[in-house]
């Protein structure tokens, strides 16, 4: 009976844990980490501040806590179109359009997990799934390098290079200045701008063959 | 008279904040911004912890001031390079082996100023630099289209792009775990090995000539 006790308790442990993960995510994807504060998240779940503290010891670990999961997300998308059927120029297209138009979708968070200065437990967070995505697309590099539609390259230096690509062509487009920008109708880029720029530039990159291009 | 002593004051004032700065260098060039404590700096600056609070806020602000300080004399070294005479590939290639040199020279500062967790004032200067070091590669890519020696592209976007890269090409063999690998003569890439990847991938990347390469 104790024991049954005990497991109903973890279980609502357990269950406002996700709930105030979820509130969290909210609130980041609304208004950045700055947005994360620990009172105003506990009014969010309707509980009190202290109660917050028993399940995150601060807002580090709870901003590093909403990074990984938010990013765990992204990578398993991008895992997903990276080895969808297709050729690997294909694929690689696919994975790098599809990574902008969610990040496009979701600018405020996008911005956050790619740059938003915050605690450093975010930072380290930030080291551990650039190199998730490295391994995805260092995955594609081997089988086009083998089969021989990409050249010859060191490929876990190109697949550093490809994360390190993306996220700073998206940086600007999703940074603060540019989304003031956009919301005062002031001229800016569009979605179908930079993903096309990004994608000749990542295939350029790796060697690939671009169809449109005269050889 | 009281005029002269106040100068004679703010004189020394500047010289010891010149002091300070040069000392938390050397801790983060030693050990990373980890490394930069209140204390341990006032100690090597020899004064009182409390008069470093005269002259910096908090480690944050401090850390901020040596990283755009650090950060600053790269984008004057990487503006050299990029505007000496030469072709634009050579000098985009000179412009990225120089400064992959330089970072492979200062591992640890190198680490610290591109990736190294640290105070969100710091990330808030990383954004601004990367801005900077972005603004060079577009007046180089600027040029290189209009004489017709790279293809069209976005401009600021392949900038951004480029920036991106190398900054990510170099965490990797940057980072402690490559640090503790090489120190104990494991296997580990060499400064010749990233540096011409870098080189080829951004070269292609901005759809330079590549002259080893067949067309």
């Amino acid at each position: 009976m104790a024991y049954r006790t005990t497991e109903a308790r973890q279980d609502r442990d357990l269950e406002l844990r996700e709930r105030i993960l979820d509130c969290a995510l909210a609130r980041v994807a609304a208004g950045g980490f700055a947005a994360l504060t620990m009172q105003g998240l506990a009014e969010d779940v309707g509980i009190a501040t202290g109660s917050l503290y028993r399940h995150f010891r601060g807002k580090g670990e709870l901003a590093a806590e909403v990074f990984a999961r938010a990013s765990q997300h992204e990578v398993d998308m991008l895992g997903q179109a990276l080895r969808a059927p297709g050729s690997v120029a294909a694929r690689l297209t696919a994975g790098l359009e599809q990574f902008a138009a969610r990040a496009w979708h979701s600018r405020r968070l996008a911005f956050a997990l790619i740059a938003e200065p915050v605690d450093p437990e975010v930072d380290e967070q930030r080291l551990r799934y650039r190199e998730a995505y490295a391994g995805l697309f260092a995955e594609l590099l081997e089988e086009g390098v083998q089969v021989g539609v990409l050249r010859q390259q060191p490929i876990p230096l190109s697949a550093a290079c490809l994360v390190g690509a993306i996220a700073e062509a998206l940086v600007g487009p999703l940074s603060p200045p540019a989304r003031a920008a956009r919301e005062s109708g002031r001229p800016s880029l569009e979605l179908a701008d930079v993903s096309q720029a990004l994608v000749t530039f990542c295939l350029r990159a790796v060697g690939a063959h671009l169809p449109t291009e005269e050889q």
